[in-house]
Parts: structure tokens; C-alpha cells; sequence
């Protein structure tokens, strides 16, 4: 079933509308959390779980079915579209991704292959169509990517990127091969979404896992216009767009420059503080402290009750975690933040 | 030979006097990237080479010779002083740190023992009487521990503390008890630093490697007050110390209060930006982010230009890497960037 704008109350938020009583989905929802989700699991690795369009749709619609989220994300990886660039990726069980054959040298930037999201990444498409035709009107679809630096981090890492000095090395030291390797990344980035929306999401979102540890200066120069370019081709499809940033307290005014509709933000300050240097054209996302779920019910509860109260003021509010959902999570601490959450419900 | 305060740059500088040239010194300026540590570790394992105050003078020694750093850091681990409280600590080479019995409940945390340094930590302060004695007399040496919360979670964690879900469910869980583990903590570590000082340390400096994870409003809540309680027991034997808290750029407010006398700062936002939060009572050390080190000459000479001149202005400054120096950064690279900052040296 189509969306309906004025029935989703996500993209109400996501356009700046405040709402009494905000939006929620969490990121990650269809996740290690769920039994409905290992289940299927059992059947399907993370990777054919994502490439076979049914299970796709299938794990994005179980949180839907089970706490009636407002909006459903597609169930996906962010490193996805590496693979028809030409990096081989695996994903060991316990352990994060693997490139074999990580992205170095200026030559290596120029092999990557374009994208032709189309073709290559068709099952993505149709677990779009499918999950669109699934959903009921009230509830957004959000097709998502790695943001061109997150992407970049993990190609030429290899893995997970910590301390990220490949990565750096590159960065200051070959600046053009670097600046080369996130234009191909965004122009990807930009194809890859739009492609999405034209299959039937109503919004979309960059994560940008990395972005918290580049300096706000160097943030400024090499990352921020490779996003504003991305923004520039999503917002002209007149979808909403969200930047989500791990650890970017430091970067609030360039993410505020990006020409996202939404910021969405981790744990670590209170919304209130992030919407004096956003201001009320960008839309907030966020931003309980996941591990918040681990805790007694009076905890829950209290952390959920502020993030609602401090969501309140000017501009929308989409209520989310801070960062993705912990495997550990007790599914009935979810229950219990929705029910916090929606007490003022009508 | 004794320190002498007038001829020591980086104790006028953490005392808040500005300097044309601001004295430097590195985070893990004695490691990997030393030939001559290398040569050093091939006879003694890490912690043998902690344990060994002959070992641990020499390596503290080693980048003073070589550089002639205005502080040598005392060779040791912030963990260290976790043994005598009951953890096993193993080090395997190219992993994080491992306690094969990790403290997650009120009873555990009741079992830790107390600390008598002059005790159990006697090689530690042998090593601290043996380098001073060795070191010039405008050489600061520094002794050092990690920050309560940052013990805390590898107590807790029992290893590398990513995503730091046991951490922070005992933090939301069990608040009672996870406040007496800190306070606990802060006392072994003001202990501690307090024995480090009477053996011969000019300074201190606490490393809250994994504070940046906290909320704002938790850290204000939790590790504010332990963090007083340690800076205010050192502040009394009029002795500079140093907080130091990775991706702690949503925390300035928080770390003015908790009385240090220097801020370290990582190398995500510009030592003029953290001036204005932490006003001119404060001195900053740092920050240079220490991935520049592996790239070009023009590179390296221009970042730490440009800290040196952001370094200028009310308040002490001393020239640091925002985190530790990379095993992989080129010798070569650090004489390059010592030759920047001494340009303008009489």
C-alpha cells in the first residue's frame, strides 16, 4: 500500500511537524533481539538473508507486526552496494565485516566499478517493492546506505577501521586519490538511493559510523561537500532525508550545512542542547542510550520520558535510539519504552 | 637529579603560563614505533617490562634521549594497579587486554581489595625513583593511572570494552553498585597517584580512555564527583594534573569542574574551540591528530603549525598527539614535527 503523508506521522516529524506524542522506530529493529528473527535466521546467512528479497521483507515487516513502529527500515546491510563496486565482502559470524582485498592505492580508487543499482543491486529493489506493498499507509519505508566516508573507511581498512590509521594515512597523505574515492562513494550513494525511492521508499537514510572521528575541520573539507551533493539529488525527489552521525557532538554545525531534513543523533547530549546549534529547520532523531534497555523499568521509563520532553520545542522529533539496538535487549524493554512513550497517545 | 620548576617548560606551561615555543611531549612516546623499545621488548614481555623498574626506566628514558621531549611519561599501563585489587590482567600481543574474571556484581565489587601502592606497586615507584634520578633537571616526569570509569570498564567487560553493554547495564542497573566500584576506583587512584608523587612524579595525568561513551548528563552524575575527589587530593600537594579523555568533545563543561589543571584533548575539534568552553584556568595538552605523523613532510610541518598558533592565546598550552603515537609512524616523522614546533626556539 502506498504511504500516506498526512497518515505517517514519521514523515510528518521528518518534515519539521511537531507532533504530541513523537514517531518511534529504533535502529536495527529487525535484529538478534527478536526470537521471530533468529528463527529465520537459522534458515538464511546475514548475507543471503539480504540478498533474497522475500526474507528481506520478511525481517523488515516482523518489528513492524510485533510493536507497530511508525516507520519500518529495510532490512540491509550498509556495505551492500560494495560489492558490485568490486569488493568482495564477508560477514563472519561474531566478528565484523572482511574486505579481502582492501581499496588502497589510487589505482585501486579507479578500478572501482559504477554502479548500476538497477542491475546490480535489483534484489534490493524488489524487497522495496515487496515491503511497500506489504506495510499499511501509516507506515514509512527507509532505504539507507553507508555514508561515502563510513564506506571509504571500511574499504580501505579491510575491516573494522579502528584506528583507522590506513584510512587517515590516506586521507592526509594522497588527498586527491581520497577526495576521488568519496566522489565515486557518493555518486554511488546518490544513485543507489534514488533508485530506492523509485522503488517505493518513502525516505532514506546515511549512516555515517565513521564520521565521529575525523576532526571537524578535515569533516569540513573533504566530507561535508560529498554530502551536500547527495542531500542536493534526494531532496529534489522531495523525500526526506536523515544524516546520522556516531559520535559527531563535535560536528553538529557541519551536519546542520549538509542539507539533511533530520540529524539523527547518539546518546551522548541531550536534544535540547543538539537543537541550539541545529535550529528548527532540521529535524531531530534520537537518542536514548541503548544500553538504557538493560536497565530496570523505572530507568527505562524515566530515559524515555525525558527524550519525549526534550524533544518538544520547535522542529520535529523522531524518537530512536542512539545507536543500533543490542542483541542482549530484553524485547519486553521495548515494550515498556513504547508504552512510556505513547502514554499521551489519543 | 631533581626537577627544577623554573627550568621546566611543561610545568610552567600545565601551570598556565604561556610560552613562545610550547614544551611537547607524546602519549605512548616510549612504544612499538622506537627501534630501540622494539629491541628492549624482545627480551621482556609488556607487563615483565612494567614490572622491571630497570626495564621501565630505561624505555621511559629512551624518547628523551632521542627527542628531547620536555616530559617523560612514566613507562607503565593504566591498568596496572587493577592486580593488586584482585584482577588478573593477561596482555597478549596484538589484542586488548583480557581479566579472566571480570567484576559484575555487588558482591565482586565488595571483594576488590584495597591498595597499599608502597606495597604492591613498589616496582612502580622504584621505576619513578630510578628515572628521576636519571632524568635532567628540566625534564617533567609524569606519573599516570587510569580514570576510575575507565578501569571500571574493563573490570566490568572483562576485555576491550566495545559496545560496553555489561558497563553501562551495571551503570543503569545497579546504580548503588556501580557508584561504590567507582569510589572505590578513585580512591585506589588517588592513592596511587599521591605514592607516585612522594616517589618523585612532577605532574600527573589520569586517562579516562573510554569516558567519551558516557552521556553528558551521566558522566556529570557518576564520574564528576570521583574525579573531584582525585584532582583535589593531588591540587593539595600543589602538583599539575592532567585529565585526559578521549572523544570527550561533549564534555568541556563537565571536565572544567572536575578541578584538573590541564585538559587533554584528542584532535576532533580546534584547541581554540575547547578554550572557550574551558576558559583560560585551565591548560590544554594536546592535540594533533596523531594519523597526521604518516603523512607527507608539508602535511605534518602545516598541522603542527597550526596547533602551535590555535595553542596561543590565555591559558598554557603543551604540544601533545591528541591519542597515543601509532606504532607504524615513521621516527623520521616525529623529527619533522619537532623541528615545526622549535622553529621560533631562541
Amino acid at each position: 500500500m502506498n504511504t500516506d503523508p498526512v497518515q505517517s506521522k514519521y514523515l510528518r516529524a521528518a518534515r519539521g511537524e511537531r507532533l504530541t506524542v513523537p514517531p518511534v522506530w529504533l535502529m536495527r529493529q529487525a535484529g538478534r533481539y527478536l526470537p521471530e528473527y533468529l528463527a529465520v535466521r537459522e534458515r538464511y546467512s546475514f548475507l543471503d538473508a539480504c540478498r533474497t528479497p522475500e526474507v528481506a521483507c520478511e525481517l523488515t515487516l516482523q518489528p513492524i507486526r510485533r510493536f507497530g513502529f511508525d516507520a519500518a527500515i529495510l532490512f540491509s546491510d550498509i556495505l551492500i552496494p560494495l560489492a558490485p563496486m568490486g569488493a568482495e565482502i564477508a560477514f563472519g559470524e561474531g566478528q565484523g565485516p572482511v574486505i579481502a582485498d582492501p581499496v588502497r592505492s589510487a589505482g585501486q580508487i579507479e578500478a572501482l566499478r559504477p554502479v548500476q543499482p538497477r542491475e546490480s543491486l535489483a534484489f534490493v529493489l524488489e524487497a522495496i517493492r515487496q515491503i511497500r506493498a506489504e506495510l499499511p499507509a501509516h507506515v514509512a519505508l527507509i532505504g539507507f546506505t553507508g555514508a561515502p566516508f563510513t564506506l571509504a573507511a571500511y574499504l580501505v581498512e579491510g575491516g573494522k577501521p579502528d584506528p583507522f590509521a590506513r584510512l587517515k594515512g590516506l586521507m592526509y597523505g594522497d588527498r586527491p586519490a581520497f577526495r576521488r574515492l568519496l566522489d565515486k562513494l557518493g555518486g554511488m550513494a546518490a544513485d543507489y538511493l534514488e533508485a530506492m525511492i523509485e522503488a517505493g521508499a518513502d525516505a532514506v537514510q546515511l549512516f555515517d559510523t565513521w564520521a565521529g572521528i575525523l576532526p571537524a575541520r578535515e569533516f569540513r573539507a573533504v566530507n561535508l561537500p560529498v554530502l551536500q551533493k547527495i542531500f542536493a539529488r534526494v531532496k529534489a525527489l522531495n523525500v526526506p532525508a536523515t544524516y546520522y552521525a556516531l559520535a559527531g557532538m563535535h560536528l553538529l554545525e557541519e551536519i546542520r550545512e549538509t542539507g539533511c531534513s533530520v540529524a539523527g543523533l547518539d546518546w551522548r547530549i541531550p536534544l535540547s542542547r543538539a537543537r541550539t546549534v541545529l535550529g528548527d529547520r532540521t529535524a531531530l532523531q534520537g537518542n536514548l542510550d541503548p544500553t538504557v534497555l538493560l536497565g530496570p523499568e523505572a530507568v527505562i521509563r524515566a530515559e524515555a520520558r525525558r527524550i519525549v520532553d526534550e524533544g518538544r520545542g520547535p522542529g520535529g522529533h523522531i524518537f530512536n535510539l542512539g545507536h543500533g539496538i543490542l542483541p542482549v535487549t530484553p524485547v519486553s524493554a521495548v515494550d515498556l519504552m513504547l508504552d512510556e512513550i505513547r502514554r499521551e497517545e489519543p
